[in-house]
């Protein structure tokens, strides 16, 4: 990625632009920074967040805070960034006198959204080892135009409450297999790979995993580990989710509505 | 709450209405459902998720396929759902001859999005004890209304990427004290929180918290833990949102946009 002139927040790559025809022309899109940051306290890893870089120690803090741990200014005595191979870590030395209970945080830690990994005591855990997606399969420009109308007409609930997220699994030529709805975008990608392996259809290589709301490096995993080779995203991706797709051999589509979509990684699953 | 006739997905609240005026109307609204699911493996707990009923076993699967723990239909024996006190439990039974290396799942597990709360054993850790909101303040419903405005003019990213989401602390005339932006909602409150923080500003108990987005359990929880007593979300509060506010003393508005808003809980800080 080339990181643009808001370095810490956005990061510049190529795409493929789909407008409503099988055509694509060549153009750039700004996609979020999504970056690990370890949270230490006193040394010791409490948490790992997904995070867009800037502002790192007040994370930190306000972290420590929502976990109860600590809740004046006086109970802390310096934070301390630093850089280490494969993410950044930053280490909240508390006040003498403040006690830490070490067991209660990293058991009750709390995960930041859009985020989801947490509870790790180390960066490097972070990427599971899954295998990359082999060549196939292909999927036509105008199935994946299609795909948000299939999702949308099997999620009747979204309309009432505004509230709910969704997940869809089709075949290469658009056709629905299951659309599970949650709060959480994740669990409902959780859902529709459940369902699938309980058909035992895993993995899913000739499969496409569409999802509201936005792409995070998470999702991307997930349909890693399930072995789904296209992902699109409603919304926008994060820098992670394209770089990590970008790796691993998965096609990644963002801001697919409105007859419109763009393509991250290995446009070649769709162009004709 | 109510629970709706789609009984699992969404329950109805008693809601006040504002429309571009400070007379609201009373109505009902649907909010979905975001309950506790704690997933255990051969009856030993690895996580908890903030999740919508329904489809629970499908949810349990995709989680630990997420995790590299199963990856087909044999490595499973049975699923077993079992209720108890405080929120739902399911039990994953996997085959004999199957390895759970259980001290790799704990460490690495992955919080679904909008949860955010993992890596806990237990459901009943989940609701940290902090402190109620007292009486103050009050805030008029111009106030209110400006809020958004206010938080978009400190906000200059989103419409570049689409995939940020912003955080704004308020004093409850409307005065921005911090805006934050990050690829996670629950950063971004992490961050303003952290931020008055260093300004030795907490208990923030005459302050408004905007959050872009929804409003989640987790966010109020938050709220509360810097002890900020009205919470403003732009878009759907969960119904465990709702009833956590209810519970202590919190004003949680949501749908804040377009010259209107909906107070769920304690409108007495906002009514004339």
């Amino acid at each position: 990625m080339t990181r643009s002139l808001r370095d810490d927040l956005a990061a510049r790559y190529p795409v493929w632009r789909f407008r409503d025809g099988n055509v694509p022309e060549r153009a750039d899109d700004l996609a979020v920074v999504e970056e690990p940051l370890e949270i230490r306290v006193a040394g010791r890893a409490v948490g790992i967040t997904m995070r867009t870089p800037g502002h790192d120690a007040e994370l930190a803090l306000g972290f420590l805070v929502g976990e109860g741990i600590i809740t004046r200014r006086a109970d802390v005595e310096h934070v301390r960034p630093c850089d280490r191979a494969g993410g950044e870590v930053i280490d909240v030395i508390v006040s003498p006198g403040v006690a830490v209970d070490f067991a209660r945080l990293t058991r009750h830690v709390f995960a930041p959204s859009s985020c989801g990994v947490c509870g790790s005591g180390s960066i490097d855990a972070l990427r599971k080892q899954f295998p990359k997606v082999g060549d196939g399969p292909r999927a036509e420009p105008s199935v994946v135009y299609s795909l948000m109308d299939g999702l949308r007409r099997a999620q009747p609930t979204f309309d009432l409450t505004g509230g709910l997220h969704a997940a869809g699994l089709f075949d290469q030529h658009g056709t629905l297999l299951a659309a599970r709805e949650d709060v959480g975008r994740h669990n409902a990608v959780d859902k529709v790979v459940g369902h699938a392996f309980l058909g035992s259809l895993l993995p899913l290589s000739r499969h496409v995993l569409v999802v509201s709301g936005r792409a995070s490096f998470e999702i991307v995993q997930k349909a890693l580990a399930a072995g789904i080779p296209i992902v699109a995203a409603v919304s926008a991706p994060s820098s992670l989710a394209i770089d990590l797709a970008d790796e691993s051999g998965l096609t990644l589509i963002g801001f697919l509505r409105d007859g419109r979509f763009n393509v991250y990684t290995h446009a070649k699953r769709i162009l004709e």
